[in-house]
């Protein structure tokens, strides 16, 4: 278990650290940090940072940990970036499970190996008891640009493509906290997305990526038509959502468009790299599509063709659209 | 007031930062921020971390945005690096005072501006109301190594100085919580220490230095006596102690070198660069003073000499010190 005493500066803490993290996330460069660590020499560095409350710790397809290490290295990825040096802050409940901890710190260990990123250099906070709801995990991470994509490059012509079907993170989670038993494996699409990227980025023609996170799919799209001051029309039966998806979000009363993914991402490419595009993404997820394509009319805003030839405006997400899905 | 519509990655939150936050912390690089923000060519980086969960969040001296900033900053000092680029993480409980809020960006601002760094990424998290308390913030941060201190450099002969009077910030948060009314003017020593640290290392021979925070003095010596593989010797006498903040580490029954501080630190230097390196000190604090020596009896152990010559080891600190100091 969990004490004050492990967040106190002295023995307690120290133990912590040495005994329990260090034991799933030790490096070199870990064991050498002392109020800061050392990491060299950066030349074309993206810097990020995640800070992770997500309710409940451990869910179909992950937990904060898995959570934690591959959202922050997906925020590199999608800049273009390969991630490299990580930092990790813990703040931990008093009376948390340390048994569950180490699951985390076992889910971080694994998914820092697939993106071949270290943590470098940590901190460790307890509260007492109802000062904070189980975990919280910050991770700040370093990354070096290896391809320049900005949704600052967004042009009218570019094709739209998503990397897999939508809203799996949103729908799980809400299934979860809920106690819903479905008859599927209905699980978070949380995972490491460097791996694809690098391989997609092999690709002439990438201009822009964004992995649908909070806000889902909706957001990104809005955010990048206001951004780069272009329209993005979308044909909405081309996007993917799984039945087991749809049956959640017909009782939350959600589009799939707004949930939140963690590991299915939107990219812009020129239109005759699309084929090759999204053929790289299918090795990696099946359900990759062509969804749309960036335009001239409506700047700034984003239309949703639908299946009978009908046109409206997709909003950026509004309200409470589940709270702590990551 | 802030609500959990403010953290769901659509409207409202997109409000919060842009007309909130950016108002207060922003500038080009933030500005120009998508997933992680790109800050070019780091020549000799280190990079820190740390989350603050200090309770009360405004308290004699600072606040909790006072310290988030100074703390990281002084993180990179203590390594010889002067601080450059900052992330920003807020989780703020459903509820928390948006005037709080932008009182605490305001103490933010100010404190990066006395560091002259820059807040370029950074993420916001509304949790309901009972799921942390306040306001808790994460700020990592790279900064460029223009000395090299290392604990790996404390040898026999080094004499070790304080920068000001010690426990201040430990003292005064536990006196604001107790609501302890003093005749006096306690305050918390947070502050920025790269301005002392700059001028500082224009002196010959400094080996390594450490801000005394949990733990205080004596973890900070414990963690160097171990590490390096030295004994230390410290003239109890000559640690500063204010009469106030002896009086509260009574009604504690803790020693003052135990007890946190969050503008303090320990230099280890060449003995001869000793009177020198107190000269800057002093200029900042008049309270500074040498109060020891690295030696090579009992190594990997601190030993406190009394004013009637006896001696005692000081021990590593353990068990629950004021949680939620810092």
């Amino acid at each position: 278990m969990i004490t004050l005493a492990m967040g106190n500066g002295g023995v307690e803490n120290r133990d912590l650290i040495e005994k329990v993290i260090f034991r799933h996330l030790g490096n070199d460069l870990l064991a050498q940090a002392e109020d800061g660590t050392a990491i060299g020499s950066l030349p074309k560095a993206i810097f990020t940072t995640d800070s992770f409350t997500i309710s409940p710790l451990f869910f179909p397809g992950g937990d904060i940990g898995k959570l934690a290490v591959a959202g922050a290295c997906n925020d590199l990825a999608m800049m273009g970036a390969r991630p490299k040096f990580l930092s990790c802050s813990f703040i931990i409940e008093e009376g948390f499970s340390l048994r569950d901890f180490q699951r985390i710190l076992r889910s971080m260990a694994k998914e820092l190996s697939l993106n071949q990123a270290q943590i470098v250099t940590g901190d460790t906070k307890v509260v007492p008891k109802g000062s904070c709801d189980g975990l919280y995990i910050n991770i700040s991470a370093i990354g070096e640009q290896v391809a320049d994509v900005s949704q600052g490059y967004l042009k009218p012509g570019l094709a739209i493509l998503i990397s897999g079907s939508v809203a799996k993170h949103g729908a799980a989670i809400f299934a979860a906290r809920e106690g819903i038993e479905l008859q599927s494996d209905l699980m978070s699409d949380c995972k490491s997305l460097w791996p694809v990227v690098e391989e997609l980025l092999s690709v002439e023609g990438i201009k822009a990526m964004r992995d649908a996170t909070r806000g889902g799919v909706a957001a990104v799209l809005n955010e990048w038509a206001r951004a780069a001051g272009v329209g993005i029309e979308i044909d909405e039966g081309a996007v993917p959502v799984t039945e087991e998806v749809r049956g959640i979000c017909e009782m939350l009363g959600f589009e799939p468009l707004v949930l939140a993914n963690e590991g299915t991402f939107v990219v812009a490419v020129e239109p005759e790299s699309a084929p090759a595009a999204l053929e790289v993404l299918r090795r990696y997820d099946p359900d990759a599509s062509l969804i749309g394509r960036v335009q001239e009319e409506y700047a700034g805003r984003v239309v949703l063709r639908s299946q009978w030839g009908t046109r409206r405006f997709l909003d950026m997400p509004s309200g409470e659209i589940l709270p702590r899905i990551c």
